[in-house]
């Protein structure tokens, strides 16, 4: 949409504030390279670069051949929460009732959903600056407002219960954190996950932790919010270690009290999530299923540890080693005081597409790129090699 | 959900004015008379009983053994952007451009969207009572009012441009209206949707018309309103004609200038569609499918040909024949004065389940009942049958 028609006669005031992805703007570029014959190293993907596991395709092959999609129930399959419930069970140890799970489009329909039973117009939710941009916006729908607090590499980008006590107000409804983060792939301590959640039950609000990434982590395995209090929200995905973005599936665990409000939500805003995503899921946590996604676990370790040190070798600066997800979040101040007009040449120069900051927030957006290893190794060997010679040229 | 837990320590305030499905009560009841091993005609259902056509099974098959299912353009996949944009060309003989097309997770998707680009918190949109009970929640999620305007048979269930004109205020936003509408089956004369729509943009607001029951129409076939302006916003579902509710697929047409805001908030509420659903609703336009889907659709008329007569017969009221969807919406106040209490009657003594007027809006709801006719002829027979020997005997 670069040919932009008339503005619209009547828009709602909040389209004001909700960005779009700037991110965009260097992918739309890339495309256009590519079109043009170059060749580009994508590092700026937000999803794995791995197929849906084979067991989760065949389960949908078999469904659709039955030839009946029709609605589940607005909360999901009973089949399906169940399967996640002992999921929590058996890679957690902790006990979920399959009745306080709430299946979702995505992780986006589960923070929609989230944010609607719990944010009142003018109401705010703090959360880190950098985050996943949406997040911003499923407060602003519900006419909140996200209260971003600046983090760096001194807290590993993350939140400490200190700092989101210093910022709790009388408006302040939530804290919705994430860990792993996108775009800094840092955890939040499950020490410090239990002093935040403990100081938001304190205050009278709902802490509302992002565990997409879960799965994704390296040299650990991470521990749910759910294990530390029943009085959290918790929000995961079977996007990322499941390998299943297209799909659009995710699910919400909240407390009991909360599961007929989502219910009702669900059904009047989605009706149901995909029937055929949720059937296919089934076989997201089957062992041979397991055993492909632990192997791909291994195979984003090995990325980043090649990645990591041969950034830091050319200059980028990253003081901190993320545990988890797929991201690294580089600072390029060494180079550029401009990380948007430095990634759009770097696409240009190197071939090699990155995110510039600017998306995650308003904290030294300027100085950081995020850099994603969503690609295969060789491609990475690449990338790193056209940014050596890039830089040294430059 | 029935043993309902605590009160939420904090619930935004929305939530009180969102409604369940009171259906789900009568759905839950009839459940569980067959699981004691009663039967039961259901006559509830908002959905087709047919399968998803073949040709769209079988492309899902295929794209599904490929393996790689990723996110899609916010927008939608460009093929089905197209297909959608050569249907309106084939089948209304009206011209819409691809690029104003926004794929959708179901019409749901296409609701919230319109609504979120369209409505500031106290606005209000004006609307039908009776009218598809969502429709009020996806304004209210906005902070706005549906204004619901009370209509009956006298105008077919519709409301006429002079209805409108006479409620339209400061704060009016928007009207909303559908065509065939849900539960009435009854459409909005083309010349009158005209009306409508130079009304409603004279007034300086934005027109949106539901036509996800476009397809099944009977003795006649319904035109766009996509043909009478390019201001308005039309939302369409391949989930009623297209017997892909599961999938959770639909779109909405917007005016060129709305075509980026609705993308932003696309971005950032939902990625994306579902990958699958879009990839296997490239069959739906193929003329194998539509083939299929005409034959459904003389199957639907000749059932209502069957059940609007008989129920006639029996006493109730239906002053007014249904042009299309697949439902009647029954006057039973020669029966009772509690179309809720009658409707648990009718299920636990007479086998049949119906869909009481309450969840659609505040106009006489207690002497309406939705009888959907989303089930075999065989199954129609039975339930007249039924209701024949229980009004008898009462």
């Amino acid at each position: 949409m670069t040919d932009r028609p008339a503005s619209p006669a009547r828009l709602a005031a909040r389209m004001r504030a909700i960005e779009p992805f700037h991110a965009m703007d260097v992918l739309a570029r890339a495309h256009a390279l590519e079109a043009a014959g170059r060749s580009i190293v994508h590092m700026e993907v937000g999803e794995p670069d791995f197929e849906t596991p084979r067991p989760v395709l065949e389960r949908a092959a078999r469904v659709t051949a039955k030839g009946s999609v029709p609605y589940t129930q607005a909360l999901g399959l009973p089949a399906l929460r169940e399967a996640i419930a002992r999921f929590y069970a058996e890679r957690y140890h902790v006990e979920v009732a399959p009745e306080r799970i709430v299946v979702t489009a995505g992780a986006s329909g589960a923070l929609l959903l989230a944010m609607g039973v719990l944010v009142n117009p003018g109401e705010e939710v703090l959360m880190a600056d950098p985050c996943y941009p949406c997040n911003r916006q499923f407060i602003r729908v519900m006419g909140g407002e996200p209260r971003c607090l600046p983090v760096g590499p001194e807290t590993r980008w993350q939140p400490t219960a200190e700092l989101l006590g210093r910022h709790w107000g009388e408006r302040t409804a939530a804290a919705l954190v994430a860990s792993p983060a996108n775009p800094t792939g840092t955890m939040i301590d499950h020490a410090e996950l239990g002093r935040i959640a403990a100081l938001v039950e304190a205050r009278g609000g709902v802490l509302v932790v992002d565990e997409i990434y879960h799965g994704l982590t390296y040299g650990l395995d991470a521990r749910t919010a759910l294990a530390l209090s029943d009085r959290v929200f918790v929000v995961n995905s079977f996007s990322k270690y499941f390998d299943m973005t297209g799909w659009r599936l995710g699910w919400l665990v909240a407390p009991p009290e909360y599961v007929r409000e989502l219910e009702k939500l669900q059904q009047n805003l989605f009706i149901c999530p995909s029937t055929v995503a949720q059937q296919a899921a089934l076989a997201a946590f089957e062992p041979a299923t397991i055993d492909l996604l632990e192997g791909r676990r291994r195979e984003f370790q090995a990325r980043r540890d090649f990645l990591l040190p041969a950034l830091r070798e050319l200059g980028f600066g990253l003081p901190v080693v993320p545990e988890g997800a797929f991201y690294l979040y580089a600072d390029c101040a060494r180079f550029s005081s401009d990380s948007f007009a430095f990634a759009l040449e770097i696409l240009e120069r190197a071939g090699v597409a990155l995110t510039p900051g600017r998306d995650f927030g308003q904290h030294l957006p300027e100085r950081h790129l995020r850099i994603a290893y969503t690609t295969s190794r060789p491609n990475l060997e690449l990338a790193v090699e056209r940014l050596r010679s890039f830089l040294a040229s430059r």
